[in-house]
């Protein structure tokens, strides 16, 4: 199996482990029934207790909660390779929801599924257990970010890291991205006004450091913008596979 | 097998799934080396790439990150049937540090042992991932809470939330609990002052809602409490077991 076939869920899971015949044909047996979903319409709204979760295959997506007060407070933003809502699989109750930022392709996966796939290979479980983890060192270190840095380069690393995860599923390079994000899905992901996202992207582009503008992201300056935001990758964990 | 001689791992993952004779053995089999840590004393050092992990047996942890600063990010505290750096046996380098709290009884469990594990049983693979995907769903929480609640709300849902988790293996009800932090460890936990948790404290205190002292969670207003926090527990997912 070329690698231009692969799915970027084996692409990125490939990252983890040296996925065997075996592994990658129960891996691609997964991506059975997959479906298209319209940007702007959730898959999964916060409260809902359905039981099946998504492989992004095509596209992005966000996954928000909403406040009592009615704003949103963007969670993460999801890549192909992602899953989504792999927590509401195993948790009853989904604990936040997913709307498509674009057109998407996803593949539906439910509990049995995975079980079916960990019995072939436990080493599978072992890689979506690194997946996993993966999402919630990314999410400390959104949770550590927010109280100590400042909106410049917090807007950086939200950048870097995108441009990091988008790598590793063969779309992104230190030159930069396609990103259908809008400055009011920056604004919600970093807690930040509009007008605050406004300010600071123009600063950094300026500043030569990046570029954010129709639906593109350009590093003018890969070096110096790690630098401002402090960027060290190794909680993303992309080196190679650990599990050989 | 009685639910005494249970340990805390297994009676944390049975809230997930029921686990039969085999299932039980398996887990307990995971139990082979314990060994006994000193309170103040870190197990995983923050940068550091070895790849065991540890299952909490008995005592309090805390996982935290020192910020170039120097100050200190409490990221969690771990209790009883905890993993402790699940994360650094999967990615390579540890993302954080574990000091514990007390001493401690943990037990090492290498990246092999759970492939073994696996093996055995797939469905405790799917157990383990509820477990990591719970981790995850409480750091978004505390990501989500950050920002938006105030002093007081931000130590109510902290005390409840441990509240909760302890009752899950039997050390907590709603009356209180045991609770060997100290207000240094709530201040790096919340990100207050201490002088600012102390103020928290005795306001909650003379509310009759709550009293943290000498070593002891006393709920005074259980109910009061959780409005105040505004906690839903839904996304701790501890109403019974899910996978029959």
């Amino acid at each position: 199996m070329s690698t231009v076939q692969r799915s970027p869920l084996t692409r990125k899971l490939s990252a983890f482990v040296s996925l065997s015949e075996t592994e990658l044909a129960t891996l691609e047996h997964l991506h059975q029934r997959s479906r298209i979903f319209v940007a702007g319409r959730d898959l999964v709204q916060q409260g809902q207790s359905k039981q099946a979760a998504y492989i992004l295959a095509a596209g992005w997506v966000c996954s928000y909660k909403i406040q009592r007060d009615g704003s949103r407070q963007i969670v993460d933003v999801q890549i192909p390779g992602d899953f989504l809502g792999l927590r509401s699989i195993l948790l009853r109750t989904a604990d936040h929801s997913f709307e498509p930022i674009t057109d998407i392709q996803a593949v539906e996966v439910l509990a049995a599924d995975l079980l079916d796939a960990f019995a072939q290979t436990p080493r599978l479980a072992m890689a979506v257990l690194w997946a996993a983890s993966r999402d919630e060192a990314m999410v400390v270190e959104h949770l550590v970010g927010i109280g100590r840095r400042d909106a410049g380069a917090r807007m950086a690393h939200f950048l870097l890291e995108l441009g990091y995860r988008l790598a590793l599923v063969g779309m992104g390079t230190k030159a930069g991205y396609a990103c259908p994000l809008t400055q009011h899905h920056l604004a919600d992901a970093l807690g930040l006004s509009a007008v605050h996202v406004n300010r600071v992207l123009r600063q950094l582009r300026e500043g030569g450091l990046v570029t954010f503008r129709e639906g593109h992201v350009t590093f003018n300056n890969y070096d110096r913008l790690i630098t401002l935001a402090e960027f060290d990758p190794g909680y993303l964990d992309q080196t190679g596979p650990l599990l050989k």
